[in-house]
């Protein structure tokens, strides 16, 4: 692909995120992209077939982002262990709050109507490598001697449905900065060593 | 209302829960729901004006069957504590990996679109009263000595927000009920004191 329909493609990535942020998936129409794009719609067909193929291109531009190479590399750093749960789960905290160009919805509205197979299946892919750094960072916060815990995939896994019980409540429901706190600290605590816990109640 | 009226909104409500758990919230018309009574759009619209109060009519006739009164029945029991909160996470589960007659998705799409005061919403009121349960039942165990937990309410909130967690994986991602047992086994053997913790790992 040349230089021009590169950017053509970023182009029409950009707006279609925008669109599927404010209309979720299920009601947006590839008309609604033509629109938003202020393209013609053969121009459209050019790069992409389908929304399904949009949001697929959408989302997977997102994921990018925060691959695993920007996660070893924290991963390595010389930060605390402790210090380096914080850090990611304040970026957790920042996604779940995030108000402006917000996929989560439309994320959940695709796919409740696309089932894929778990090894193709992205959303699949960010939890699982989520619990995979979160093991990691409790390891290294046990070996040195920050974090007590005796099963840290399953403290990992249990952040991580925590994470995801979090975010669509914030959906349904509503939650504030503060509950969000809340629940994430009650995990860190427990991952203390009762000796170092001041916050114990 | 006379009993025939009542008879015939109880099947409009049944028909109504079946369209909704087959095709969710956003796409289903007042139409879908007269074809799938077999009435007139007159004969409907004596009993509802709109699909968003036939779907809170449906969750409410859903929640009044677990209503608090069965709970306090269950707290006041002979079983133990341990027994009551399997038998609790044991329905939860069910409803997470119930095919049939499942509003799960309806409910999200409407509370997507639909953005209620904490005072009005009813998830937050059914998610409130089941931590509610949960933390009674923890104290409850703590005090016959099955159970060892500091802090009760972080527990069951953490336990609820799990729950949560695993019931839009499962729409999205897809869970097995091996993976389900495995994340609320977690949580419920943190609270059995370590000499009485066979599964310890």
């Amino acid at each position: 692909m040349g230089e021009k329909s590169e950017i053509k493609k970023k182009y029409i990535l950009d707006k279609a995120r925008t669109v599927f942020s404010e209309n979720g998936f299920k009601s947006v129409t590839m008309k609604d992209i033509v629109d938003a794009c202020e393209i013609s719609r053969g121009g459209l067909y050019l790069y992409f077939s389908s929304t399904d193929e949009l949001f697929l291109s959408v989302l997977s531009s997102e994921t990018e982002e925060d691959d695993e190479e920007t996660i070893t590399a924290a991963l390595t750093g010389t930060a605390t262990a402790g210090d380096m749960l914080a850090l990611f789960l304040k970026e957790q905290k920042k996604e779940i709050l995030r108000k402006k160009n917000n996929l989560t919805v439309a994320t959940y509205e695709y796919f409740f109507a696309n089932k894929l197979a778990p090894k193709d299946n992205p959303l699949k892919d960010q939890f699982d490598t989520a619990v995979r750094i979160i093991e990691r960072l409790i390891e290294n916060g046990i070996e040195s001697g920050e974090f007590y815990c005796e099963n840290p995939l399953g403290c990992a896994r249990n952040l991580m449905y925590v994470v995801e019980g979090l975010k669509i409540t914030s959906k349904t429901v509503g939650i504030s900065e503060e509950a969000i706190d809340k629940e994430l600290m009650y995990v860190l605590e427990g991952l203390v060593p009762d000796e170092l816990n001041i916050n114990d109640d």
